[in-house]
């Protein structure tokens, strides 16, 4: 995994919630969805399937805790899981809990309006609950 | 996987290329982007972190195969993985050619503007590199 450098618009756009074995974990700074982003770990990366097996299993278990904490967490009317990379070719991959209450239902969140920052209480509330979700 | 049924809205909107061991595969019907999507053969599935966890290799496995035969037969700029689910909850995973020259780049495809139908001719002749595609 050496060669690996978090993109700078990720790092811009997100707060460092955890490292797990192969993904960082970042959550995206929009108060209006509980958004989290895994990132390879891995030097000039930019398609799921240019992962090794091991790699891409590996992303497969940290991508369903992500869900399954998005879930258990904020009960979601669903879980819009993505790896886009046309803005941002770093492979990154989106986990979204939507709501059919939310701004872009039942659209795509991307491109749909601009984000609306967490407030620094609301981002502390929100990473005390997530960290230790990721450590269980 | 019993008591799986192909949602109406999906197979009246695509083209049946396969079936892999755990996915059917079909084919978008719109000629602009190279366009599959992969739907797990289980009952009342809406979430990729709701598969068996042999499921959800397996599921990796075959979005991989698909992402490596995108690449190899369309040489996109890059290709879109999403498993959204807002619309058509039933569990399905789009996989899709993205070029920089397409109509919706870099946004995303999803509501965009109106499909355009391949002709005759043209599903014809997707569909016969396709499935050898698929049978490697």
């Amino acid at each position: 995994m050496s060669d690996f450098q978090l993109n700078e618009r990720l790092a811009a756009d997100t707060f460092f919630v955890t490292d797990l074995a192969l993904c960082s974990v970042l959550l995206m700074n929009d108060a209006r969805y509980p958004w989290l982003i895994l990132v390879p770990r891995v030097g000039d990366m930019t398609e799921i399937h240019h992962l090794s097996s091991e790699q891409q299993h590996l992303l497969m278990e940290e991508s369903a805790k992500a869900g399954q904490l998005l879930e258990s967490l904020f009960k979601p009317t669903s879980i819009n899981v993505a790896a886009l990379g046309n803005v941002v070719s770093q492979l990154h991959v989106h986990h979204i809990a939507r709501f059919s209450s939310d701004p872009a239902w039942p659209g795509p969140v991307w491109g749909h309006s601009s984000a609306v920052p967490y407030t620094k209480t609301e981002i502390a509330t929100v990473l005390s609950v997530l960290q230790p979700g990721f450590a269980e």
